[in-house]
């Protein structure tokens, strides 16, 4: 297992990759790799915000269980997702990249382009370009671009020790569609939640505008792997409790792709009149303090991912 | 056959993918798919140029002979291609996305890693985020995003009978650097075409500040077929003439990244003093008129793709 990127892992392979880009200089860059989305700035007082993210098969989903309709659907809106939690982000335009075999039916090109152009009409968006490319495995990517200003933008560093945690989405419903889907078992809401996630553009706006968060991010690998995202941007650790969080299956299988964010104590009572969805899920802690959760969460190249398929 | 991609074609699906997305209605978007890259107004007298491609094992490369940091360098430079494509265009950013099995040696994720860094500095471009997924085949992405002013875009429409083709850049050296590569023969330049084109943007800055082409694309299809490309969107037919071109092999294997353009007669001599490299390719002809080439080039879905691997 020597040399090989399972023995890695992503999270120390992500490292590689934002030491070796930290010395970018290029004016209108903002934010490199590292938060949900990158920030560029296109105009004065306007950020081009962009995220990319695939769907691959054997990672992401198997052909035995997919409705392409749905995948094309959830391609937008796990990009759309990342845009969120950027913070106060308005989608522009996307594209899209689609690889199959040569072999496959035509069926599935077909639904995975109803499936994506119907939610580009439903969420106000349109599809820029893309690529369409012949691999024996399926694999589909976006790029989804938004626009924000410099004022809107929540990054995941802002949490302070003290902020409490609090989250707004499903928790772990989505990993219980998928183990639904696999076992070929009936839960419409948990395959509802894992085909066709809701980007919280909403929320997000919400606590952006409302200068309610310190700090956010998306929380599709999984709770504890996003609170550690948060705490290892912030410099802080964190504590989880789970007490009062709607869960509804593991909240570290990931997929679920609500929010997690840190607000600081005074500013409660006003998240809880501008949001009242929004739930508690622990507090940030200083840095040093051990995290009262593991590290847990969604690593595809961990020998033991905890939904790898 | 039937009902499966390949008994379909490129052209087919795209032709689908292109009537479905017509009706799009965004006040931003000022071109969507079906030129070299898309297009989208971000602020007055700013546009925003985007596309994306990628490379695929089995349909790109196979890992026996690539070496992944020039792959990397090659992920960089065809979408910067299509960027250059559009006209005078500035790279300003881009997106990246790479999948390798968990079983990868590590040091194929070092030398993409190290290649594509290493061009984003060459070009002045930065990376502003990405993805990393766990796939059992290699797969790499890239959405390059552009800025340009309005005045400065050159389409494939433009095309007028009458006016004359030219091109600049390689025909076919990439293809028989490829020819190289798969029999392990010696061919440095055409190696080197292969891996690391030159995207053409002193060439596209020049055709679109002097309002010398009226349409313009790159010839990463093959010559044929972005020839017909260029007769599809202008409404117009073509005549290939390849006695004053530098043909270094099959000019339709695709993968050249040159350009093709159209250049009206009266303006043929300030091309030439303008851009000496450039030469000619033929003629754009009357629609109706039989193109004087077999719409060649590479269909990734065809069953005899010309370079198929």
């Amino acid at each position: 297992m020597k040399h090989v990127l399972s023995s890695l892992g992503e999270a120390r392979l992500l490292d590689r990759i934002y030491a070796r880009l930290k010395r970018q200089h290029l004016p209108a860059l903002v934010l490199g790799p590292g938060d949900d989305a990158g920030l560029l700035k296109v105009a004065p007082g306007k950020i081009l915000v962009a995220t990319h993210d695939d769907l691959a098969e054997g990672a992401h989903f198997e052909t035995r269980w997919t409705d392409f309709r749905r995948l094309g659907r959830k391609l937008l809106r796990v990009n759309l997702s990342d845009l969120a939690a950027m913070g106060d982000v308005k989608p522009l335009a996307v594209l899209a990249t689609a690889a199959f075999p040569a072999s496959a039916p035509e069926r599935w090109f077909r639904d995975f382009l109803d499936g994506l152009s119907a939610d580009c009409r439903l969420f106000k968006t349109a599809l820029l370009g893309g690529n369409l490319v012949r691999s024996s495995r399926l694999f589909f990517g976006l790029t989804a671009l938004g626009e924000a200003n410099p004022s809107g933008i929540l990054r995941r560093s802002g949490a302070k020790p003290g902020d409490l945690l609090y989250g707004v989405g499903p928790l772990g419903l989505a990993g219980r569609g998928l183990a639904a889907l696999r076992r070929r078992a009936k839960d419409p809401a948990g395959v509802t939640a894992f085909w066709e996630p809701e980007p919280q553009f909403r929320a997000a706006r919400l606590l952006a505008r409302s200068r309610l968060a310190t700090a956010l991010i998306d929380n599709s690998d999984g709770l504890s792997r996003s609170a550690w995202e948060i705490a290892r941007a912030s410099g802080t650790s964190f504590r989880l409790d789970l007490s009062h969080a709607p869960v509804a299956g593991n909240p570290d299988a990931g997929e679920d792709y609500g929010l997690l964010f840190s607000v600081p104590p005074p500013r409660l009572a006003r998240l809880k009149a501008v949001l009242p969805a929004a739930y508690p899920l622990g507090a940030v802690s200083k840095r040093g303090a051990r995290a009262l959760s593991a590290h847990g969460g969604y690593d595809p190249f961990a020998a033991k991912a905890p939904h790898a398929l």
